[in-house]
C-alpha cells in the first residue's frame, strides 16, 4: 500500500477530458495492437505499479502518439499491452523552445531537464563555452538526462519525449527559430520580447554556465541575431535561469 | 585555488551598476560602521571564502538594506567589517509574491525555496490540505528551508530574505493580494490573468501538494475571489508549479 502511493506521482493526468483522471503510463518503442514491454519499463509496471492483467494503461512512443489500453499478460521478462487506435497528444506546446544549456557541474542538468521537460521544452541542446568547469558530458550522464526527460515525459502527461543530444563546442552551437540569451547589460527586459517570441514557431534559450557567457560570447550571439534580455536585477543560479525563461515562454504560449 | 573557484557561485553580481561586478555578500543582524561577524557566517568568509583583512564585502540585513564595505580584523570567534553607508536595495521587485505552498515530501520544499528566492518571492506561506502526505514541517525541516533562504538571497544579490512561515491549516491559509489558484479545470489560463496580476501590488500563489488540491479546496479558494487558472496541458510536480509561476510572474513584472 505504500510503495503504491509512493508512487502516485508517477501517474499522469489525462489528456482526453477538462476533468482530471489518472491513468498509468509506460514508453513503448512503437505502437501497435500488441506490444511487448521489456526491461525497465516492464519493471516499472509489475514491480514498482505492481499492475495486474486487466489494468488500465496509456502506452507513448516518444515521438508525440498515444494509445489506450489494457494489460494483457504479466512474464519474468515481458508485459504484454492491448493497446486501442493511436493518436496524436493533445499536450505539446505550440512553440517549440529548445534550451541551449552550458554544461553546469555535477547533475546540475538534472535539475534543468526535469522540470523543462515538464514545462513542454522540445529538445536540450548542451554546449561548452569558455566558462564551464564541465568540458565534458560522459556516457553515464548524458544516458541519465535521457532517463530523466523520459520519466518526467511519463510522469507530466506528455508522449514526447525531448531529446538531449550530444554537447558541443560554442562555436557550432546552431539555434531554431528566434534566439534569446540572457544578458545584465541588455536594455530589454523578457516582457519586451515577449510577443514576437510568443509569436514565432520556435524559440532557443541560450544560458550560461555557472562563471556565465563572456562578453565576447553574447556579442558573437547578438551578431547571429540573439536577442539579448535583461533578467532582472537578481541573479538567477545557472541551473534556474534556463527553467525561468522556458516557464514563461510556455506558461503563456497558451495552448 | 579549487576550493576558491568552488565558491564563485557564491558570490553575486553587484547591483550598483550596469555592468557585472561580483562581490562577496555577507548577511548581517543590523548594519552598523563596524559588525562583527560571528558563527556561520563568519566560518563562511573566513574558511570557506578565505577572505582576509582588506577584503571588500556587501553586507546586508535581510529586511532590504545593503552596505559596502571592507574586512578590519578576522579572529578565531568572529570577523569584524567595517561598512559604509546603509543603502535602499534595488533588487527587490516592485511585485510581492507570496507562494503558498502545501507541505511536500522529503526535502522537496527546498527546490521551491531556493529558485524561489534568486526569482523575487518575497514569502513562503505553507500550509497542510487533505491530500497532503506530510502533515507537519518539523523545526529542523523549517530551519533548513529558511537557511536555504538565506542562502539564495545572498548568491542572487538580494538584501531581503523572503520569509518562511510555520505552516498553517488550508482552512486558515490567508492571502496579500491577488490570488491565484492552479485548476485544471479552469476556463482561464495564466496569459488571460497576467496583465491584471502584475498591475497589482501583490500576488498570492497557491498550489497543492503531490496529490493536487481537492476539488472543494479550489471551490472555497474561488468563492473567496481567487482567479483560476489552467497551467496548460502537461501537469506540473508539485514542486515545479509554484517556481514557475513565480517565474513568469517576476520575470515579466519589469523592475
Amino acid at each position: 500500500m505504500t510503495a503504491r502511493r509512493a508512487q502516485d506521482v508517477q501517474r499522469a493526468w489525462s489528456t482526453s477530458g477538462a476533468r482530471v483522471e489518472r491513468v498509468d503510463r509506460v514508453l513503448v518503442e512503437a505502437l501497435a495492437p500488441t506490444v511487448a514491454v521489456r526491461g525497465p519499463e516492464a519493471h516499472h509496471l509489475r514491480d514498482v505499479l505492481r499492475l495486474r492483467v486487466g489494468a488500465e494503461v496509456e502506452a507513448f512512443d516518444g515521438q508525440g502518439r498515444y494509445a489506450r489500453g489494457r494489460i494483457a499478460a504479466v512474464d519474468r521478462d515481458a508485459v504484454t499491452l492491448e493497446l486501442g487506435e493511436p493518436r496524436d497528444s493533445t499536450a505539446e506546446p505550440r512553440l517549440r523552445v529548445t534550451l541551449a544549456v552550458a554544461l553546469l557541474k555535477g547533475d546540475k542538468l538534472v535539475d534543468v531537464v526535469r522540470p523543462a521537460t515538464e514545462l513542454g521544452v522540445a529538445r536540450f541542446r548542451p554546449f561548452v563555452s569558455t566558462n564551464c568547469e564541465a568540458r565534458e558530458l560522459s556516457a553515464v550522464k548524458l544516458g541519465r538526462l535521457r532517463r530523466v526527460a523520459q520519466e518526467a515525459a511519463r510522469q507530466s502527461g506528455r508522449s514526447v519525449v525531448p531529446e538531449v543530444e550530444e554537447p558541443v563546442p560554442f562555436a557550432r552551437l546552431a539555434a531554431e527559430g528566434a534566439v534569446v540569451v540572457g544578458d545584465p547589460a541588455a536594455e530589454s527586459g523578457l516582457a519586451d520580447e515577449l510577443e514576437g517570441l510568443l509569436a514565432g514557431p520556435a524559440v532557443t534559450v541560450v544560458t550560461g554556465p555557472e562563471g556565465g557567457l563572456t562578453e565576447a560570447e553574447v556579442e558573437t550571439l547578438r551578431a547571429a541575431g540573439a536577442r539579448a534580455v535583461r533578467l532582472g536585477p537578481r541573479v538567477l543560479r545557472a541551473d534556474t535561469a534556463p527553467v525561468a525563461i522556458a516557464a514563461a515562454l510556455l506558461l503563456l504560449e497558451g495552448t
